[in-house]
C-alpha cells in the first residue's frame, strides 16, 4: 500500500501547492492514503475549519498537526468534530481532539499517529511512552501505523524512530520545515526521514518572508513573520510503500517540487 | 573549481570513513580543496592535534569546528599554531584560534570561514555582523569563500544563507548531524545546504550509541554518551562548484555513502 | 546620596502604586535620585509615552527598561527623544534609545545604566564587555554609578555583581519579579541585591493574573495572559546610599509594601 | 507544629554550616521536624550515603533533593533504602527512589514531598497533576505536608504556590540559591516562598567559585565549577509554623545566618 505525506503546508502558497498538485501526484503514485501536515496551513499559524475541508476535498484522507496547532483560535471549535485531524496525542490529559485516527482503504485501516517532541518545545508528557500506548491501540486494528513526529532536534527524532523501529510502518518527522536527505529503511522495517520538509513559499525562510526573520535576527526585536503571498512555491512530501500483511515499509522515497526540482507526471 | 566539504566526523568510525573515503573522493571529483568538520573526530567530542594532522595527510586542506571544539583541553596547546583549522569566529574576543584561514590553490585562494549559530548554542558574538567582518576581510585576497555555520535551528541557518547570498560562494550548514536535501544555488549565487550530515556510525543516533541516547530521553537521568565502535558507518559530504573569477556557485551536490547509499569510484 | 530604585511597575496596579507611594517614600527617605524600572507598566507589557512622562511627574528621575521594553510599538516613537528612560545597552548597534544616561543632583551626577543578561533571554551583545564600557564612559563625568541589570537567572546575575563590583555603586537585579532577600554591600564597595522584585497585583502571579498563568503550565496551549485590575497590590523597591566622594555603597535596603508589610510613613 | 528547612547545601561548606548551627537552631527554635535539601551536598553535585547519614545524624528527619540528584552515581546504591530521601517525584514512572516520604512526630505524621519545575529544566512528568496526586496520598494519613518545588522560573514556582494554596501546610522553593523576600502565608492557608537560598560559600556565585563562573560567562567556553573550599560560609532557611489539626500555615519565617546576618542563639 501506498501512502503520501505532504510536509507542514504554509498559508495560502502552501495550500495552493497542494491544490494544484496533490490531484497529480495522486494520478502519478496512486497512494491508497494521503496525510497532510497542516499546522501552519493559515496564515502560517494553525489551521481552521475551512482549510482542514478544502485538504479533504482536495484528496487528503487525514491531517497531522504540531505545536502550531493552537494559533488560530478557530481550532477549539471543530477540532473535536474533525474525525481525520490528530493533534500531537501527548499533550496533557483533557486536550481537546485526539492524537489517533483511523483511515479506511480497500486493503485495510491506516493508523495515523501524531506526537511531539520536547526538546526546546512544551513539556507536554512523554512522546515515547505514548507512542507504546498508541501502538497498542492500533495494533488492534491494523498492522499499517504511520506517525508524524513534530520535533525540533534531530536527536529526538532519531531516538523516536530507533524506538518505533519494527513496530511503525513509517515514523516521518516534521517541524523544521527542511527536507532531509536521510530517509531509510531502518533494520526492523519502519520507514524513516528525520524530516519531510514544507509546502509552500521556496524563497522564504522556513516559509515566512525573509526579510523579516532577518532582521528578527540582526535586531532581537519584536518583528511580525508574514507568509509571502507572492514568489515561488514548493512542495514537500514522501512516498512510502507498506505491506499490508506485516506492516513493514518496503520503500520510502523523497519527492521535492519547485523550480530546481520540477515536477515530472 | 571544485570544493569537497565533509561534514561532522565522529570518533573513529568517522575517521575510518575520511581515511578510506577521501582519497577515492578526491579520484573521483578531483576537489582542489578539501574542508573538514572536525569538531566531534576526538571520541564524539573535540579534537585533538593528532587527528588534525590525520585529516591534513589524508587530504583535506582545512578543518573547521563547532561548539564541541573545546571538549578535548588539548585543543588549547595546538589550535593557535593550527594554521588551517578554523573555530567560530563569533566566540569572543581574545578566544584562542580564529575564525578564517586561507587555503591555497593553482587557481588562487580559498577563504575558509566558521561560524556559529546563537539559538539554543552558547550567546557568542552576533553571527550576522561577524560574517560582514570576515567576508570583508577574505574579499582583500580572493573572491572565493566558503563558509560553515555551525548552527541547530534552520531558521538561523537559513536566514545566515540568504543574508550572505551572492557574497559567499558556498554556505554550508552542520551540527545537527543530518543532511539535508535543500542543496540549492541561492539567486544571488551562493551555494547553499541547511546541514551536510555527519560522517561516522551509521546505526547510532547523531553517531553515538543508541541505546543511551534512547535511554536519556527515556530517564531523563545522566548518560553516557559513546561513539560506537562496531557497525555500519557513514560519509557525509557536499562538492561544490565554484567560478574562479567571480566567486559565484555553479554547483552544489550531496554526496552520502553508506549501505544503503553505495559509493560509485 | 541616597537613590530609592522601584521594580518592575506592572500595569495600572503597579502605576497606581507608584503615584500612591511614591511621594510619601520620598518624604521619608528623602532620595536624591528616583528611578523606576518600567519594562511592564503599559498593560504588563512594554512603555509608553504618557506612562513614561507620568513616572518623572510622580517624582521619577529616571526609568530603566528589560526584555519587556518593545511590546508597545510606541516605543519607537519617543525611546530617542526619552532623555531619562535607558533601555539594556547590550541590544545590538543601532538599536533605538541608549543604554545610560545622567541625572543631575545637587551632589553631583547619577549615572543609570540598563544591561539585559542573555542566559534564557535574547542573545543580545556580551553584557560583561558591555559594562566595562559603560563604566568608562560613567566614569568621566561621576563615580556615582547604578546599574540595572535585567536578567533571569541568579549565576548570571551575582556573577555581574561580582564583576563590577567596586567599579558601580549600585548593582541592583530585575526581571524575576520577585524580591530577593540577599542584599549586601560586596567587599569592593558595590551594594548589590539580585532582584528587586515587582511592583503591581499581590495576588497574581509575576503581576498577571494567576488562574491564566496556572491554566498555561496545565494544559502547555496559548493562553492570555492580563493584569487584573482589582485586588491587593504591592510596591517593591530598594534604598541605597551612596557616599558621594568615592561612589561606594554605604547600605542598601529593602522596600516591600503589601497588605503583610504595610508601609509606615 | 514548627518545621525547619535548609536549603540547597552545597558541599563541604555548606556541610559545616549545618553541623555548627542546626544544633543551634533546634535549640533555639525547637522545631518538630527538620528538612535539608541536599542535591547540591557532595562537592556542590549530588549526594553521597555518608552525607545523607551525616544529615540524619546531625538532627535532618528528611531530605530533599533536585535537578542535581543523580551527579554522584553512587546515589543509585542507596536511594531505594533511604527511607528519608525523596527525589522529584515527577520523574519518569520507574526511576528510583520516591517523592514522598513521611516522618513521625509526637504530635502526627509530617508528609514530605519532593517535586521538580520543567521551565529551563527536564522535560518530566507534570509536576502540577503529581503533586495533586501526592496530596492525596498525604492526606489519608496526615493534614501536614511539606513540599519542596525544585524549579528555575518565579513563574512556576508561584503558579505551584497557588495551585496548592489550601491543600498543602508548606510550599518552598529551591533551586535558585538565593533567598527570595516573599514568604507570606498565602490566603488558603499554604506557606509559600519562592526560594529558600542556598547554604555553603558566602563569597561564591550560587556556592561555586566565582572566578570560574564569571570565566564561564566572559568565554562560553568549557569551564570547571568547584566550590571552594576556604572563605566565609552562610546558612539559608525557613522556619514554619503549623497547626496540626487543620496542617494551615500560621506562620513562615526566613532565617539566614552569615557575617552581614549573624546568628543570635
Ligand atoms: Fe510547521
Ligand atoms: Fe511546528
Ligand atoms: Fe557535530
Ligand atoms: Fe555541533
Ligand atoms: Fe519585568
Ligand atoms: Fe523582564
Ligand atoms: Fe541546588
Ligand atoms: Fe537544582
Amino acid at each position: 500500500m501506498k501512502i503520501l505525506f505532504i510536509g507542514d503546508v504554509v498559508g495560502s502558497p502552501g495550500r495552493d501547492m497542494v491544490q494544484e498538485y496533490l490531484p497529480k501526484l495522486k494520478a502519478k503514485y496512486q497512494p491508497a492514503v494521503t496525510i497532510i501536515n497542516g499546522e501552519n496551513s493559515a496564515s502560517g499559524k494553525g489551521i481552521n475549519e475551512k482549510i482542514y475541508r478544502s485538504f479533504l476535498e482536495w484528496g487528503a484522507n487525514a491531517v497531522t498537526l504540531g505545536n502550531h496547532a493552537w494559533d488560530k483560535k478557530e481550532i477549539f471549535d471543530f477540532i473535536d468534530d474533525a474525525t481525520y485531524m490528530v493533534r500531537p496525542a501527548n499533550y496533557p490529559e483533557g486536550t481537546p481532539g485526539k492524537g489517533i485516527t483511523f483511515v479506511k482503504t480497500n486493503h485495510g485501516e491506516v493508523a495515523v499517529l501524531n506526537l511531539q517532541g520536547r526538546t526546546f518545545l512544551s513539556p507536554n508528557d512523554d512522546p515515547f511512552r505514548k507512542v507504546d500506548e498508541l501502538i497498542k491501540e492500533a495494533k488492534k486494528r491494523t498492522n499499517i501505523i504511520f506517525l508524524d513526529f513534530h520535533a525540533e532536534t534531530t536527536s529526538e527524532k532519531q531516538a523516536m524512530g530507533w524506538y518505533v523501529d519494527g513496530r511503525v510502518s513509517i515514523n516521518v518527522g516534521t517541524h523544521t520545515h527542511v527536507q532531509t536527505a536521510d530517509e531509510r529503511i531502518l533494520p526492523g522495517g519502519t520507514g524513516y526521514i528525520t524530516d519531510v520538509g514544507m509546502t509552500g513559499p521556496y524563497d522564504g525562510i522556513l516559509g515566512m518572508d525573509r526579510e523579516a526573520v532577518i532582521k528578527r535576527f540582526l535586531t532581537n526585536l519584536p518583528v511580525r513573520f508574514e507568509v509571502p503571498k507572492k514568489g515561488r512555491k514548493q512542495l514537500s512530501a514522501v512516498l512510502a510503500d507498506v505491506e499490508e500483511s506485516t506492516g513493514k515499509a518496503r520503500k520510502l522515497q523523497r519527492i521535492m517540487i519547485n523550480d530546481d526540482h520540477p515536477f515530472f507526471g
